[in-house]
């Protein structure tokens, strides 16, 4: 059931809870560093889905006729988009940052060591310089994220028409972390576009809201997984890393927080004890993609890392 | 040759010019005025399509892996959106106003005098307000617009995926008044977005401009149609509203700048005579589309009006 939700697997922990004490779980998923070094990683950040449609006429009406008249649903999403992140690529969403941990020192040196190498990944992905000014991958990783991840609204290209489009939809998705839960940053965003005067709508609006509201539009907030994230400093963190230490010979890389979601949070609060994720395969694996591989080195070198904390 | 453009026509002018000396051209295509009544229209906006493309990366990215660090394209399309109009519907670009005759004495009455029913249209389309506070509709007809007639990036809805997309394309109209010509304001739209700090190019860019430029973006500009205009203080035009008042029992509806696009400037230009429009067709026949149709009493009224012009 792993790709299917494992929707039978909350329900038995909860069911047979006193066979499933353990010191710790540890989670397999995922690959190791870019650098192909052995890999712990604390935490994984969460994730939701928001969906915005910005409703317009009822209909797509002619530019020429109402233009500057008729007013457009598009350049008001876009609009709203542009309130909620700043050119330097803050977010701008009130309470955004809010109460989130920073790192220790312990765990800002850990963030600080990662061996990324920017260089190359700016050029794997032709562009010229990341989104926010002096901050590193890692940092980057350890904040909330808002990102469109698409957007429509009537017909660009061969298909344009010289129209007013009658609305306009942008699909976010919201990063969190262990600071920034589901519920709160929805609210945050919806209290964000209420106070740029949009009225919220839980369906198409009828000739009655239309009627009364000038910026109207539908919020739909889907898929919330809660980010996680364990301490490097709990004595089984230390452990782990001394267990692999000792068995490859070189200390592995540490990740505080992995940007993409695990979704894992329930199974940590249901059981009571920590989690840490010990990444075994290649980074260029092609995960649920053409070509799914796993390299041999990396396959022999998961069994020695299972050894290596099964024995410590 | 009419729907296609008509490629052999302004040859055909320059062919046989002096045969076609006259003293008005009067143009009898599109709807009379809403009202139903006789209507002469002075001009038409003319019309440009312009496409803007956004560049992110080469290829669209893991938005967790990612996000925060690698820039949106989607995001920084909608922001440079809204640097060009503000949240009062006025057009931020810099010029675009610029040199726009203000409608003399006469023509603002003219102006004021057509018999337009916002209320009605207003609720036709489902919305509570126009775009601009204070601007009729027949105002905002003599003035450019900048209209965003469609926006793509990725997906949304059920196909969204958890992405930064690698660019995000806006199609954008733009009508245009006697005094803005289709060439100046290309030129003004080009400039504003290269003070956003944009970086053009004319085609998707390659490996060593993604290492150079921030932001990039393709600017494709098409179809430009020039806006025509004449002064109803002509004597031709003032002949013409005694042939129709005297016909009718009743002034016609004067319409000085239809918002819409006739493209006939470069015949004007051509044959050196104005041109008035003398629309015969009733206002809901679905021109071009499903169920078009002509209102009988139209039709005859359309006999009559061009009997009136012909015998005045």
């Amino acid at each position: 059931e792993e790709e299917a939700g494992s929707p039978s697997l909350v329900l038995a922990i909860a069911k047979y809870l006193d066979r499933l004490s353990a010191d710790v779980m540890y989670i397999l998923d995922g690959p190791v560093h870019p650098s192909g070094r052995p890999t712990i990683v604390y935490g994984a950040r969460g994730n939701i889905g928001i969906e915005l449609t910005a409703y317009g006429p009822k209909f797509a009406l002619h530019s020429g006729h109402y233009g500057n008249w008729v007013p457009n649903p598009a350049m008001r999403l876009a609009q709203l988009l542009a309130s909620m992140k700043g050119e330097d690529g803050r977010v701008l969403v009130a309470g955004f940052y809010d109460d989130i941990t920073p790192p220790t020192a312990e765990e800002q040196t850990m963030v600080e060591s990662v061996p990324d190498d920017p260089a190359s990944l700016l050029t794997l992905f032709g562009i010229a310089a990341p989104e926010r000014v002096g901050l590193s991958l890692q940092e980057a990783l350890q904040l909330p994220t808002l990102n469109v991840r698409g957007l429509s609204s009537a017909y660009v290209g061969a298909e344009a028409r010289t129209i007013i489009p009658d609305k306009a939809t942008a699909a976010i998705d919201v990063r969190l972390v262990k600071e920034t839960p589901a519920d709160r940053m929805i609210k945050l965003v919806r209290d964000h576009i209420v106070k740029q005067g949009w009225h919220v709508v839980e369906a198409p609006p009828d000739d009655a809201t239309r009627a009364r509201h000038s910026k109207i539009i539908q919020i739909r907030a889907r898929s919330g997984t809660e980010a996680f994230r364990t301490s490097p400093l709990l004595p089984v963190s230390k452990q782990t890393v001394k267990a692999l230490t000792t068995m490859f010979g070189e200390p592995p890389v540490q990740i505080r927080t992995m940007g993409g979601t695990v979704p894992i949070t329930q199974f940590i609060e249901a059981l009571g004890f920590p989690a840490i994720s010990i990444p075994t395969v290649n980074f260029d694996n092609n995960q649920h993609g053409e070509n799914e591989n796993l390299r041999l080195g990396h396959f022999f070198r998961g069994v020695t890392t299972i050894a290596a904390v099964l024995t410590m």
